[in-house]
């Protein structure tokens, strides 16, 4: 695949680590809520065996977040979400399908519990401020919305926990999956969660203070030789074979929740009021068609700018693979793909075309690892 | 300033014609609204010489669409818009700036009237989409929104009237400006406005077929060779001389209409009702304390992929100077900029700093040409 660099603008928004990385040497883009993200350093394969043996320091401020606060703010956020959030907690972090008035889904973000009357929406790709800024208006809520200054820096690898104690203390080590709490450093307090968009272990730090995190930034490349720190991002291979999903390449506005795969987050029996919810009955009494599944190719690469046809021996769509990396672990190319029923049972075969051959493939279960 | 390729995938969106303008030498993307957009083929100033004496055609798919129709269809884009609507007519385009509940700048679409109850929002790089859900879910309103599948092909440049006509016929030249009809060419209608990002004069197909709209693509090459057609995109340099602001660029989320020199484009005294309409009397009433100038800088090149604060003599904020390119007609960086009151006057004169060295420039009235 040919190399097209990117034009840069304030549109396309740095980070305050923008220019740590470009001197570490990232070596790709991608654009994420607007905001630069980057997507390789030496290369994916690199990256993803490093990723799995050591930890890595990932600038994510493309992870943005909607504050939404105030009187009506928990109603307005449970508004949004197919996932029953009357139970939640103050210091949890919650992974949620936001669902428009079709049942269709509009973002996955990971929604942070700060106070009864506070909430931190964590999203994927999509301008979820706007959703809740016409929700609200229409509702009159009394809520105020905004983006505040909070630019995530993600610690992630098996040697996490061996960076981040170093730093923060041991007690960060009883930080349980999906908590948060506040850490202090150098006489600064951070947002940390144990959370990230790899399946190795990590953490999130929340940072609110520009200064403070490009310093701690630095301390973190510092303090690391030792655990062999790299800088790194989300990386494909490793995010495919975790069926970390992602919101613009997986599943997008015309797919509901339960295609995505994101039964265990709809909660169709709560008393709780959300928008799409008699869509999404109808929808799960009527059944799918085609869902989400892994599929495993017998090839050796693949470049996906777009979602590719997956076909049967008769020339039947079967469905459409939407993110597809070569694995080294599995040693063919391992995807996610949208497949129609009755094609989607493990172990069903298709046909693909990859720069003008046919490979054949299997379906397969979600996560590979 | 350093090259970085762009990390392709689904999410960042490819169009009907990315394959035929790669082919044709695109040099650079960037990306709006999750779709690639071009930004540069031979170079920033050969496209806009070009830009300037012919005629481009250009792949803006990534202008998408909003469609919003049905009962209340009429009610929600005015809600939406400080612009009085209430005396719209079909077959007009309506340049219109979003506006949230606080008085904030949420997009500046062009709004085509298909019919009383059907509009197509032509938007900037922001999720309308998801606004326009929030408001009709929150006001019940009977009213469908999608984004459907259209892919505009822009022809722009001063020989764009003799390309198009030669192809539609002459009755296209009678077309007028921010109108849009229906032509006819090899069995296919297509939608055509004269619009376009930019001030060379033009038209927007918004081609709803992908196969019609490709062999449309290279039948405007095959047509426009007499014309020394080329492939272009809105074109840096061009839009900032033009003064055709850019969401995200010049201003945003943070903004109000005022500040952006929407002015003649915010109808408080109608009787129609629209989102912050209070919060924009409220503005009008105080006055505001800053707004989007023209600069002039004394310098030969500027990179910008964040703002840039511009200084007076005892290092007092002038303002942000937010998109900037060398301009080959002026001989000097031009550059659209946030100023403060009260350093907003024609000729007042201010200091940046580029590549490390400290350079003046004045203020200036938009549009430069």
């Amino acid at each position: 695949m040919k190399n097209f660099p990117i034009a840069k603008s304030r549109r396309l928004r740095s980070t305050p680590y923008t220019d740590r990385i470009e001197a570490q040497g990232v070596s790709s883009y991608t654009v994420y809520n607007h905001m630069l993200l980057p997507a390789s350093f030496k290369s994916l394969e690199a990256d993803y065996q490093h990723l799995k043996n050591y930890v890595q320091v990932w600038d994510v401020a493309a992870e943005r977040q909607v504050e939404i606060s105030g009187k009506d703010s928990a109603k307005l956020v449970q508004l949004m979400t197919c996932r029953d959030l009357s139970k939640s907690k103050v210091g949890k972090c919650y992974y949620a399908p936001l669902i428009d008035n079709e049942g269709l889904l509009i973002n996955d973000p990971i929604i942070n519990k700060l106070a009864e009357d506070k909430w931190w929406l964590s999203i994927a790709d999509s301008d979820v401020i706007f959703f809740a800024k016409g929700l609200a208006a229409g509702n009159n809520f009394e809520v105020e919305i905004k983006e505040p200054n909070v630019n995530i820096l993600a610690v992630q690898g098996p040697l996490s926990n061996d960076l981040m104690s170093k730093l923060f203390g041991e007690k960060i080590k009883q930080l349980k999956f999906f908590n948060f709490s506040y850490f202090d450093f150098k006489n600064n307090k951070y947002f940390i969660a144990r959370s990230g968009w790899s399946k190795q272990g990590g953490f999130e730090i929340y940072v609110e203070n520009d200064k403070a995190g490009q310093d701690l930034y630095d301390y973190l490349f510092e303090n690391g030789k030792e655990f062999n720190v790299r800088p790194g991002c989300p990386n494909l291979i490793e995010r495919i074979e975790g069926a970390l999903l992602s919101y613009g390449n997986d599943f997008d506005n015309r797919d509901n929740p339960f295609e995505a795969n994101f039964d265990n987050f709809i909660n169709l029996d709560s008393e709780v009021n959300f928008l799409g919810k008699d869509k999404l009955r109808k929808i799960n009494q009527d059944g799918i068609t085609r869902k989400l599944r892994g599929v495993k190719i017998d090839h050796n690469t693949i470049d996906m700018y777009c979602e590719k046809t997956l076909f049967d021996d008769n020339n039947n769509i079967v469905g459409y693979v939407r993110s597809a990396a070569y694995s080294p672990t599995f040693k063919q190319v391992v995807g996610i793909a949208m497949i129609n029923k009755p094609y989607w049972n493990t172990k069903d075969q298709f046909k693909i075309e990859i720069n003008e051959k046919i490979y054949v493939g299997t379906v397969c279960d979600l996560p590979f690892i």
